[in-house]
């Protein structure tokens, strides 16, 4: 069978479901199916439901399964394939995930840090197919990083690199869930980011976001924040320029340590579009230093809903 | 002639002089000499100085010298040995410095930005022997970083990689040199250091530093604030504390997002010791990311005052 038709598994494991895909060396997903996580009955469970997903898809092909790749909410040491203590799955304590997949299975399998399996899966299959090294940042709930440096990605020592949420950009600032301050995720990230609106809505009682909530705050989201902001609400339009400068700092000083001047932006926020790509991207022109002014590019990732599975199955063609 | 008893030549090139030295591979300095830049005649006549520089320091030994080593105030390529538009050496524009001194001379000569080469010098003969990896920064007119990650030093897509000093700590903070605002060279550069004294001294007026500066508030020195903070006074000792605090949030950020955790700092304003030291390490403890609360180490620059020679004749060991 010639190589290209080789398929790759990816889990994309979360602490309320699991999603599972067969998807193709060129990043097809040919069958997916998603099974509930049940996290709070341990890892034992858990582990169980991941095999029962695997099994199906197996089910569904006939083509050679090159290999099972992983998505984990938690810091991996990629070695071993060992999960540690994920904030999301009780009871996971250097669970050797990796292994006990790969000898059930008979296949390869690989683990790695769900914010860096997004960042692998758009340097094989997406955004960053032509870039040797940039910056993937997925807002979602917090702000997940993973960094590409010549192709490969960057772990550090204890495979906890990329924590780009926890930046401070205001040392004074914002309290963040860390236990810092400043972080760009208590800017940034979903939840902190109604809290924001929530606060200041009442100060502009003519933003069209109040009949867009039905003028209960409660039901802000960062998607009716879109909405007005396309309906040319002034005040939405704010929140989303002021969005853009926050990352716009956190991403500069990114660039100005690591030289590197592409940044891909994915999750549900990058829906805001253009206003928050140009307003992040002349943020960091302005404050990156000179000499990397002219470089810098912020560019929307590709996966879209589907970067869990699919950069969980990138982890297996990256290995190869 | 055993290989232990080779020699390398260190250049550290400044704005002012350039001072040369004969290291051994213990980073022991057997000779050392300083010429005169003279910056300003342009890059052919410098080159002619550092070369005067070379022939004296080879003049006096029999040992075999086994390359040189330039430290360089600037962006340089090292592939190719070139430097580029260096901020205080007016006229250098591509000017393949390492290439002609090795022609010049017969001998290996590898040149590096003089923040790096301070980097692989704590590396090779420093505080940083014992670790894979480590972030360095000295501490000056401004800030200058290098990364050490798995005892390579990490330059960057163009060399530019290490800019440490222009991490912003506070979005809408002190406006720094390069055009942003909050970088943290704007708080720990020697001369924002006196401004920021010579702004607050007035507010202080029982502080022991009026006396040390002659009651002229243009004569504070980072040394005499340190002096001040020696003779318990409350004021200079919260500006060393504060300090800390600025840094230690900056080294934080990085730590999120390098996972790296020891930190090696050198300069002249490192002198004001563990009051400094450890300001930033309980400010770095209590911002970053809790799996790396007990990894934090913060500890001072072995090389001192010959730091630029020696690290740069770190190079020639480095990639031998």
């Amino acid at each position: 069978m010639p190589e290209k038709e080789r398929l790759a598994i990816g889990v994309d494991l979360g602490g309320t479901n699991i999603k599972l895909g067969l998807v193709s060396k060129a990043g097809k997903i040919i069958e997916k199916t998603s099974v509930i996580t049940e996290a709070e009955k341990g890892p034992e469970k858990v582990i169980k439901n991941i095999s029962k997903g695997i099994d199906f898809l197996i089910s569904k092909t006939n083509l050679k399964i090159k290999g099972i790749g992983i998505g984990f909410p938690g810091v991996v040491s990629t070695k071993k394939g060992m999960v540690e203590n994920p904030p999301n799955l009780p009871g996971w304590k250097k669970v050797f995930l990796g292994k006990i997949i790969q000898k059930k299975f008979r296949l390869p399998a690989y683990v790695e840090n769900d914010a860096n399996a997004a960042a692998i899966g758009e340097m094989i299959f997406g955004a960053g197919k032509n870039y040797d090294s940039f910056i993937m940042i997925t807002l979602g709930t917090g702000v997940g990083g993973g960094i590409v440096l010549n192709k490969k990605i960057y772990r550090g020592q204890f495979g906890a690199a990329g924590e780009i949420g926890h930046i401070s950009i205001d040392f004074k600032g914002r309290k963040c869930n860390c236990g810092s301050y400043g972080c760009i995720e208590a800017y940034a990230g979903n939840n902190y980011l109604k809290e924001i609106v929530n606060n200041d809505l009442k100060d502009h009682p003519e933003s069209k976001l109040w009949q867009l909530v039905n003028d209960n705050t409660e039901n802000i989201t960062p998607m009716l924040i879109q909405k007005a902001a396309e309906m040319n609400d002034h005040y939405a339009k704010s929140v989303v320029k002021d969005l853009g400068v926050h990352l716009g700092v956190a991403f500069a000083s990114m660039s100005n340590i690591l030289d590197v001047s592409t940044f891909i932006i994915g999750g549900g926020v990058a829906g805001f579009g253009k206003p928050l790509f140009d307003s992040i991207k002349e943020t960091m022109t302005e404050r990156v230093l000179s000499s990397s002014k002219k470089r810098i590019k912020v560019i929307p990732a590709k996966l879209k809903n589907e970067a869990g599975i699919k950069g969980a199955s990138a982890l297996v063609f990256y290995r190869s």
